[in-house]
């Protein structure tokens, strides 16, 4: 097989990072196959990570005493966040659907470990945050692959790491990274909620984008790629 | 369109997932396209982001003064890595070529912007951290368009930030999050570096898994799944 894609091939693999989204409140209580669920952490698995070192653990939880106490705990976490802003924004905020901790199907937590393969990590002798990093480049392959298996994930960042370290007996050196909630959805939104409802927009490609240094929006041997960011082409 | 994806478009989005390769010595002086690294780019961009803060920026390299003060920095880190670890994994890491920071037509270093859209920002609240794992989402989804490009992709974790902070002019409160090395390569590796060259094994999926709390391996609620994981399905 040559190394090069089909424009069919593309097209899937585009389709699935441009229909991603974060789901909070589609979720159905149509349960999500065994052989589906294995197929996305099989992808999630395949992640690359630092030094080769797959510093991640995933934890399926059903368990509705345990889903209920991370519920709790976003509940807290949500009314102690919505104190730190004021009104219109506090109202609009607390209106905002932004878990499906019960609703959905499946909790994942997805932690990282790292005295996995250590101590001597490649890649991370000068920067170690890169073993976290590598959790969360597991955490983007699970999400778009639940998308292409057409299953909804929501990730819960509301929620107190304690309280996740408790309900998972999580031993003191393992880190809780994502609590990702996953299920069959009555559909995908075209945009992200947060867009759809005016709370923020989406910034341009141009606007994240710098030439050779920070802040350098014009150099003149990346003439073509300027204009080509600009008419934001995908 | 229906949400469900046909069995052609999956396939092209598992390939994308199975076949990114972390790139380091394959490298040709092919230069890129500016329109596919455009496209690389949009895909970065349509990461999921914490709160839809977006707080990610992309610089984008070819000066090869840059290229060889990150060149110094890699040298500088790896010699001082060496000597964290003993012989004979001491000359097998000597051995490893790591990065192709010179080689690669465009490196990029990724940005985190703590600030961005600030101060309030949903879904930090709790966890801070979710902005920087926001930012590695998008090199994720980089990673994987660069595939989809057949362009290979090297990620430098051996390097200082300090270094990256001067020569890239940011400002203090811009976080470096990674530098990558992008070009065309002579082909992609069945399998990644280390594993090839027996550094590490790669894990099987049931050694990752965990059933409702850390470290239960069985758990008579996810029977099936337990036996589906152990095939090692993909």
């Amino acid at each position: 097989m040559s190394d090069e894609f089909t424009d069919e091939e593309k097209a899937g693999f585009y389709r699935a990072i441009y229909s991603r989204r974060d789901v909070r409140s589609h979720f159905t209580p149509e349960p999500i196959k065994e052989e589906t669920l294995t197929k996305i952490l099989h992808a999630a698995h395949h992640a690359p990570s630092v030094g080769f070192s797959q510093p991640w653990n995933f934890i399926l939880i059903k368990d509705l005493k345990t889903k209920q106490k991370v519920k709790e705990s976003f509940q807290k976490e949500h009314e102690r966040a919505s104190k730190l802003v004021e009104d219109p924004k506090r109202s609009e905020y607390l209106s905002l659907k932004l878990e499906g901790i019960m609703e959905s199907d499946v909790n994942v937590c997805v932690t990282y470990d790292p005295t996995k393969f250590g101590p001597f990590i490649i890649g991370t002798t000068s920067i170690p945050e890169a073993g976290i990093y590598s959790v969360c480049g597991a955490i983007q392959n699970l999400w778009l692959a639940a998308r292409a298996e057409n299953i909804g994930l929501g990730w819960v960042s509301i929620v107190s790491n304690d309280v996740l370290k408790e309900e998972l007996e999580l031993p003191e050196h393992i880190i809780p990274v994502a609590y990702l909630c996953l299920g069959h959805v009555t559909n995908f939104e075209d945009k992200p909620d947060l867009e759809r409802s005016g709370w923020l927009p989406r910034l341009e490609l141009k606007d994240v984008i710098y030439f050779e240094k920070w802040k350098r929006e014009e150099d003149e041997s990346w003439d073509i790629i300027q204009k080509m960011i600009k008419t934001n082409l995908k």
